[in-house]
């Protein structure tokens, strides 16, 4: 099965979760908007000035330029206060984002003028030369007009996006919530980091890494985790573990035992509480993958259910290519303003850069090759690509997808997939 | 003052944080490591069969395809699991990730193969070919050896790193303390959103969103951020409301009030606590910036104090110009295994790209032009860059960073940086 197949399959099983709550701005990154936020405001408020500098009437200015005259500066206004209108034949000085007074058409910036104290005391303004009317000044409603759609229902939010908010004055906002997802481990060779020390570590044993990035990576991605540890060695203790774990959660996700040969006891279990469908995807690092579902005892819906490969490269690369797009199905992301071209709904978009190495050898599968860009604007690939540590991955910060049956030779311009792209 | 003049100035005037804390593998997400990391472990730990099918002594396979027979399968076994010295004539059934027995040379995968059962319900093997001797063997040692550093200090942990560490047994990892840095907001004009209602806002008025954006910057950059409202407007309280701050604190930031016109109680203030410098950087947006620092009563070492911009747009990229490289170099961030090419210092690499759109007018200052990717791989500007509210920033998906005095022209390759790269 061809990737596109599989997120085909996958993202048209995934229903977005339905329900909203209402969290603080400050409290919601990562989370994605259950609504279209409109402005209840124009932004800015009012006329202002871009500059620090003087608020001017562009006719009196020419005026007193021509005259070879200064205008008296009769009034001074700060960022948040307002001013009288202007007085005839005057200017006020204004700063950034203090509101234009009446009868000022145009801003100077203060390194073009001359400023000082005459012999009363009463301060002045020389021109070199009149503005153009609507100089420096930013409009009332020119970046945001009151009505405006500014983030559509379906945006992940980050930083801008609550600052966006924030300045239309929304202390909460209108969320989908959270996607509870329950991590299982499956493997009887597993050990868990703390529980053995290395020296004493039986033969075959191996530390289960896959919980700890798994975790990490849904997290990032906005997901309330459950980690349920590993998963029970007998058949009716592993039934009862996923089929409580499927009341309270939306996904489950394990990895390892959905190998052909793997001794597994979720699989039957899983099918028997659901179904589940096992894939081949010829993918390099990946292949096996299953998706499946455990029906509810007495709710509506279901829970989903997701086996990602043993391996960590494999699963990590899995995850990044699969899991990923269908958390954000279900998580109602859609192209929200700040999302780019097909990022919603698949690979994030690949930048064409140049290979600094070969790869002669093709695969029948496509490849997801770990390399790192130089200094030199190209790309370096890990030299142990078979590697089953995540090394390559923490080295890397990209990943080059490569067509199945093909090579690369040195200088080639290949499609890369910056990693930080995927981990946001 | 160019913005590597200014980059320069704050990583010269930054001395990493001392000091190490211990914490869970688990929550140990965006820390930065304090120790160089080095396997206690061979991974793999023993030679393991990187396929599901069959080990073999490759000998006795073509002496078997050579006389035309089957080979008895004397074994099975799953991951996790040793099993005895191959008996001679036989091959054993193994499973990816199996520990190899005595006497194996080779692993054969099981789609290449034909197995069934005799009469006598022996399980029997038969193969087209003699494979090469380390076919599908993963070598004890060949991903990690013992003794290796794997992850040296001074790397940001992600997902793979943590997978990495958790991989080698480790259940807590040695990291920085984090940094503790707190927020002020600074001007007359702010007001909180959901204090006053869009309708009720005062003339001139404008909702504070600079708090909202930098507190979300700063948590992703891993630090812990106290929110200290907005700076009261009288001197005396101010002073002892920074002297405060900077005794639990590494960083004070504000921004508004750096402006030359400003009205503002911050500056003078820190310059009477300690030291203020007031920057005009060449950049678009950006351009006025505070360094200072405040000394602490009874405690070695300085607080830092960082004045950005007020308007959003200026604040968020000169935060993500400046305050990142710097929060990065108080965190001790170098060089990881999985930071790119001048990550750490300064600007993430650029990627050089098609622009389509043209910018006729050069500045005598280098921009930072908010663009996003289209779907034929060039760049689309947001039309109004003037703008200060952060719909741009939202919009895009990076910034195109233009010398000064450039302008561009539909199709030139520009260099952009991703947005992604700079909130991670």
């Amino acid at each position: 099965m061809s990737l596109e197949e599989a997120l085909d399959k996958l993202l048209g099983a995934a229903q977005p979760l339905v329900g909203q709550q209402t969290v603080a701005t400050l409290e919601a990154d990562g989370r994605v908007l259950a609504q279209d936020i409109r402005s209840a405001l124009d932004v800015p408020g009012f006329d202002n000035s871009s500059m620090d500098g003087y608020a001017v009437n562009c006719v009196e200015v020419a005026a007193a330029v021509a005259a070879g005259q200064a205008l008296a500066v009769s009034q001074r206004i700060p960022a948040g206060h307002f001013g009288p209108a202007l007085q005839p034949d005057s200017v006020a000085r204004i700063f950034t984002g203090a509101p234009l007074p009446a009868g000022a058409d145009a801003v100077v910036m203060q390194e073009e003028v001359e400023s000082g104290l005459d012999a009363q005391g009463q301060g002045f303004a020389r021109f070199q030369r009149a503005p153009e009317p609507g100089a420096f000044i930013r409009r009332r409603g020119e970046d945001v007009r009151q009505g405006d759609t500014v983030l559509p229902a379906g945006t992940r939010l980050g930083p801008a996006e609550l600052g966006l908010a924030a300045s239309l004055g929304l202390a909460e906002l209108p969320v989908r919530p959270r996607l509870r997802v329950a991590l299982f481990s499956t493997g009887d060779e597993l050990v868990m980091p703390g529980e053995v020390a290395p020296q004493d570590m039986a033969p075959g044993a191996i530390y289960n890494s896959n919980r700890y990035f798994l975790a990490v990576l849904l997290k990032r991605l906005g997901c309330e985790v459950s980690d349920l540890g590993i998963v029970p060695d007998r058949r009716e203790v592993t039934l009862a573990a996923l089929r409580q774990a499927a009341e309270s959660h939306d996904l489950i996700v394990t990895s390892g035992g959905v190998s052909v040969g793997e001794e597994d006891h979720v699989k039957p279990a899983v099918q028997q509480l659901g179904g589940l469908d096992l894939w081949q995807i010829a993918i390099k690092p990946g292949k096996p993958f299953a998706h499946g579902w455990i029906a509810r005892a007495g709710q509506v819906g279901r829970c989903h259910f997701v086996g990602l490969p043993g391996n960590p490269v494999s699963s990590f690369v899995t995850f990044l290519l699969l899991v990923r797009p269908f958390l954000q199905r279900l998580q109602g992301v859609s192209s929200g303003l700040g999302v780019s071209h097909a990022a919603a709904d698949g690979l994030p978009q690949a930048i064409s850069l140049p290979a600094h190495f070969d790869w002669p050898r093709a695969d029948r599968r496509r490849e997801f090759l770990r390399v790192r860009r130089n200094a030199a604007g190209g790309l370096d690939l890990f030299p142990n690509q078979s590697s089953g540590v995540l090394t390559s991955v923490a080295w890397g910060d990209g990943l080059v997808d490569l067509p199945a049956g093909r090579t690369i030779a040195r200088g080639d311009s290949v499609p890369f997939i910056p990693m930080a792209a995927l981990l946001g």
